[in-house]
């Protein structure tokens, strides 16, 4: 990879923070630049100690740098484990090669398996600018991966990053496609789970294009970015675990197109199929849960998308040696009342505290989940799991496990409250009869969430609530005073995000 | 747009150059982040004096400004013409609404007029982010734009500019769709056509993903970047010009494409034609000659290809006004000698000259377009165009319009010679038989073509030269070492980029 000479600048503090982008500041009339010709490039190899990444170039017209001076922004910093006055080395970038295999895919060739490994290694060692990841991200949507592809695309993803192995034979594991807002059964179908005895070690995404993922509210009452050898204590020592999957490089590619996927608010099929499954692979799981809420307004909208959609999740899955249920839920409202990492935390609580007021929708759907999974993994008979989830649930070890989980990940805490609320009321009486999630859901990102774990939403009235004049039917929570402002503007925009007809 | 309240610091140069993507940095814990919550975002609406623009954020943490400072990019600070202490306000940013339908057409729909008005509209206007702007182009590529759409795209590319307006009936015009090196016949043909009393404001792209656009080549001898008044003068008094298209906002959208599809290494047909076709009916030209060389290793590979682009482009300027002639050319090695900017200049300069060593190539080619373009503008009868370009070239007037249009433009200067130069020379003898366009251009564009003006490479021995042991085949010209010795390492890795056989 490294091509050209190198040579050496010091490293100067200068702390600009341009997130996952890795820059490099130099001076233009720095001697770098100037014998090597830099000032014509866009990005470069950039080597601290021995640790390389490639960096966008920024280039600087004055006194903030001396002539031996290089900087980098605060990821590329971190990543490189840098200290101020270390030397810092370049080289020429080689293109990524398999880029030209992504212009194939662009211009609608099907490629082979050794292209998307090619494609995949490249993009998880860093050698995609953002351009490309977003174009390679484009030509695989819509319905442009053939099966064959995707299982291409699932088993490279698997092979670039860390693999974890367990003693056991057994390793359960969940997951939801999401698009229902508040849908967050993962963390009760793993204390369940893991009460009864099965092995359950849970990795999470964070949000794609949704107010939360499971990893952002799980983080709300522990910490989830842990290494593998701390995961490996955990599961050991409670069964199971909830921890952010990009900290353990289980699929570092995916991450990484993930952060793309978001940028552009897409979320395509063979992408989410490879994502999920190589996870689940990469993680050492053998029997797998899928949940797929169906609804007009959720991520799929009919049930026979739903059906087509199982039916790659089942072959992509047994083609890459997992025993994959998939199960389709109700999808036309969100589930719990809260919408953001912190307020969905609350419901996950109240559910395993069996509080009183605990959402009974949430509930009943971690019930089903967790019991078709005692099932499928042959701790309960077919008809009896879900009965054998609820007695766990009832009796308080769920409760216990899912406090002992977080305590193991480094402490539970309570999930925050936001400080700033603003309460929608109704303007006439009547009935709710059709909620928007995606509306419901793009409210709570204006708010703030997920980056602020405590900006959101409450839903106070499900479908089929009856109303009054002046009932609240939502609370918008903020860490600011100008993303509440922005998320009452947007509520202000529109009409029948919540249909209610007298 | 403005849908948050706006906020105040005051601007601080650092001299940050991020090429083209507007930055703007302010601490973390400046009170207009904290206030309105912008650290969760990653773009922001960012004003000074009665300019506004969209900008990414970066956060400082570091005393690099103080709480009420902030500070710009060179690019942006350029475009809202700042001055240190100008203050600076900030407001919430609205998405780009039009996403929403590059969604719909990355999930393989078909868009209508509005839709692509909507787009190029927001493009123009800078709200797209680099992963959304590589969407879209990804999204339109390879064959998934109709027809329909590439004329919807042609005309939204035109409404959402300049357009110019003459007062003669007839504006010619001319474009090469490129791909094969070194084929600057624009100058020669301008000059010529000129100075047979046609008028001819030819506005010309730079490199997309070519070692020079002509507007790279252009810009070597005389000023290229002309405001629209200056553009006037020039053809009011010549006849003729060749300036930079994006400097005129003739179609500022399709300069922003064009960048991302320079850093993906696409050029598609879709666009291509919208963005060819658009510029000249902004330009206000009503008859065109196209240029499609053709050969295994330029941009169109087959005279089927060829043809399908040629009723594409009829169609579409037929649909927008245009009189379209398509003309095919051979393709299979390069035009004239140099390769680069300042090179291909210096065999403009040799035709128009009538210097002894001109490249005969590169002569024919101008005189058959420039006669064409005099047949459809009717300044000569069929069959007579080539013969009336060809004495016009001898008896020098097409020379002394060049350097008349060169002086119009700001005045006429000899292109730049590089400073490091390696010639590579035969191993064995025998006869070039096949010549590899692309990889020529690939190592023009590794020495630093087209950003370095001088760099590129001269060809010596075109398709049939009879060759000996150590003679001269290719000389690499290069502004650093760097770039030279990338170059070189290109060269020596690869095999028969000339094949020479005995």
């Amino acid at each position: 990879m490294d091509t050209g000479e190198t040579t050496n600048l010091r490293l100067k503090w200068l702390g600009i923070d341009t997130r996952k982008e890795f820059v490099v500041y130099m001076r233009s009339d720095c001697p770098v630049c100037i014998s090597e010709g830099f000032s014509a490039l866009t990005r470069l190899m950039v080597t601290v100690g021995d640790k390389t990444i490639i960096a966008t170039l920024n280039v600087i017209h004055s006194d903030l740098l001396a002539h031996d001076e290089a900087s980098l922004s605060t990821s590329a910093w971190n990543k490189l484990n840098a200290q101020e006055g270390d030397t810092i080395r370049f080289a020429h970038l080689q293109p990524a090669g398999s880029m030209s295999k992504v212009r194939a895919k662009i211009y609608g060739q099907t490629l082979g398996p050794e292209a998307y490994e090619h494609i995949i290694s490249d993009i998880a060692n860093h050698k995609y600018s953002t351009a490309e990841l977003s174009a390679f991200v484009t030509a695989c949507a819509g319905d442009r991966l053939k099966l064959n592809e995707i299982i291409s695309l699932s088993r490279a993803m698997i092979k670039a990053g860390s693999q974890l192995t367990w003693t056991r034979d057994i390793i359960a594991d969940k997951h939801c496609v999401g698009g229902l807002p508040g849908n967050r059964t993962t963390p009760i179908v793993v204390a369940i789970a893991a009460a009864a005895g099965l092995t359950i070690p849970k990795t999470s995404s964070r949000a794609i294009t949704s107010p939360a993922g499971t990893a952002d509210t799980m983080e709300t009452m522990a910490p989830v970015d842990l290494s593998i050898g701390h995961i490996r204590k955990v599961v050991e020592q409670e069964g199971g675990c909830v921890v952010w999957g990009g900290a353990v490089r289980l699929s570092p590619a995916d991450d990484i197109l993930i952060g793309v996927e978001r940028a552009l608010d897409i979320d395509s099929e063979g992408q989410m199929i490879a994502s999920v499954l190589s996870k689940k692979a990469a993680a050492g799981s053998t029997h797998v849960i899928i949940d797929i809420p169906v609804g007009p307004t959720a991520k799929v909208r009919t049930p026979e998308a739903a059906q087509q959609l199982s039916r790659y999740f089942s072959s992509v899955g047994s083609a890459i040696g997992l025993t994959v249920e998939v199960i389709q839920t109700e999808g036309t409202q969100p589930v719990g009342r809260g919408i953001g990492p912190a307020l969905e935390a609350r419901d996950v609580l109240a559910v395993l505290q069996n509080s009183q007021n605990a959402p009974e929708d949430l509930k009943q759907r971690a019930l089903l989940l967790a019991g078709s999974l005692l099932e499928i993994a042959g701790l309960a008979t077919h008809g009896e799991g879900e009965s054998r989830a609820e007695s766990i649930l009832k009796n308080g070890t769920a409760w216990e496990k899912f406090h002992a989980i977080c305590e193991a990940q480094g402490g539970f805490s309570e999930p925050g409250t936001a400080p700033f609320t603003h309460e929608i009321t109704a303007e006439h009486p009547g009935t709710v009869s059709v909620i928007d999630n995606r509306r419901l859901a793009k409210i709570a990102k204006l708010a703030g969430a997920p980056h602020d774990a405590t900006a959101g939403l409450t839903l106070h009235t499900p479908l089929d609530t009856r109303i009054e004049t002046g009932q609240p039917l939502i609370t918008i929570h903020a860490e600011a005073r100008g993303t509440l402002k922005y998320a009452l503007e947007y509520v202000q925009s529109q009409s029948n995000i919540l249909e209610i007809t007298s």
